[in-house]
């Protein structure tokens, strides 16, 4: 038995203006800051405590990290970057309002570039505004220039075969800080849920999502469990509407 | 050629009150969390940026790294944390008020404590408050009870060729980011400063000091060069004074 908690990092100052992000690298909101000290104080109370942190390369996700981890007084431990961590690659929508693009677009345009398993918006152009290819930090790899679900999906599962399970297979609790669309690419792939289904699945922001793993790696009790489940199931709700 | 940056830790709350701090695990200050960001500015307006930071494991030396590097816009390279790179434990000292300290033991037996290179304080009694023996971090390690300054040259420098002369060797610019007392034993190696001498040395909170190693990963200019001189030269006169 192995323990891993999914962190979803809390808002971004571009949550807060309803902008799609992406690899765009926005800090917390005020509210986003607080969100990740509350989930490490539900990490300290509920006496989950993580021995090992993978974030992506964003700084909300990190912020969100090293502020949960102090709050649990777990900041310590081992930590591990990785860009397959990283949310999905919103292409040419990034930087974009949300009502705006809806309003443009319309519904089902707007539905199926944020929903669909496997339809990417059209791709970012290198050299503008809120293109990565000059950030250093993506030199050597071949950085997408847009992701649908399933890209994700593809790109984060070889990281969690190839480093978060060796931290799992030697007893350590994981500690995953991370983004919407890569932690439900992992929950789709835990909880076994259909490219079709995995639509309706929202993950809130800073409430720690903890998964207790079998020998094989994969859940004992399907969907895990919120260390604040009342919080979580308000937040979901949230998440759905957003955009509306 | 390589690049090491050394970075104290801004002001803690320890620092403020003037208590002997050592291995207690206290936070900046809020002048001391300006301090962080500062040497970050320092680290983005003079183009020196680190790709890979080892700090310690106390949160003052954690929250700088974090600050700085976020400051620096770099706080997605890779991190290592190895308690090597702690402050000096100050053995029973650890929690007592140091203007008390010296009042209570005079100036010689305070000076040695303070400033000797071979004499330790008494060494602290496990399971008291200020004691670390019950503290997870530092679970499978030999933890020091009170350490002198030859110490900390004794366990920092195995680590400084393990873990930090590889990444120096494989072209990184790399920042540490720990304490006056650790920092000073590697000065203390990197410009070959005496028993003796290495007592009058002080290294300021937050400012960045910058050394350009030659190929046996020795100073290109002896004592390095601070990104802020002023400021530094100025920080140094203060910290001779601490506990008058």
């Amino acid at each position: 038995m192995s323990t891993l908690v999914l962190l979803r990092h809390g808002q971004s100052v571009w949550n807060a203006e309803n902008l799609f992000t992406g690899w765009v690298d926005v800090p917390l909101s005020e509210k986003g800051e607080g969100e990740a000290r509350r989930g490490g104080e539900l990490l300290a109370e509920s006496g989950v405590l993580p021995d090992v942190v993978h974030t992506s390369l964003l700084r909300r996700a990190i912020a969100t990290a090293n502020l949960a981890l102090d709050a649990a007084d777990r900041h310590w431990i081992p930590v591990v970057r990785d860009w397959r961590l990283n949310e999905r690659h919103y292409g040419a929508l990034q930087g974009k309002d949300k009502k705006q693009t809806l309003e443009t677009y319309g519904e089902e345009q707007f539905m199926l570039w944020r929903r669909s398993y496997d339809t990417p918006p059209p791709e970012i152009e290198k050299g503008t505004e809120f293109s990565q290819d000059a950030d250093p930090r993506y030199a050597g790899i071949d950085a997408p220039l847009t992701e649908c679900l399933a890209d994700v999906v593809d790109r984060f599962l070889p990281y969690w075969h190839e480093s978060v399970v060796p931290d799992l297979r030697a007893g350590r609790t994981v500690l995953l800080a991370a983004h919407g669309n890569s932690l439900r690419a992992l929950v789709k792939y835990l909880d076994g849920i259909s490219d079709a289904d995995i639509a309706g699945l929202n993950i809130p922001t800073g409430i720690p999502l903890v998964y207790d793993l079998n020998s094989e790696f994969m859940p004992s009790t399907p969907g895990g469990r919120y260390l604040d489940p009342d919080a979580a199931q308000e937040a979901i709700a949230g998440v759905a509407n957003q955009g509306r």
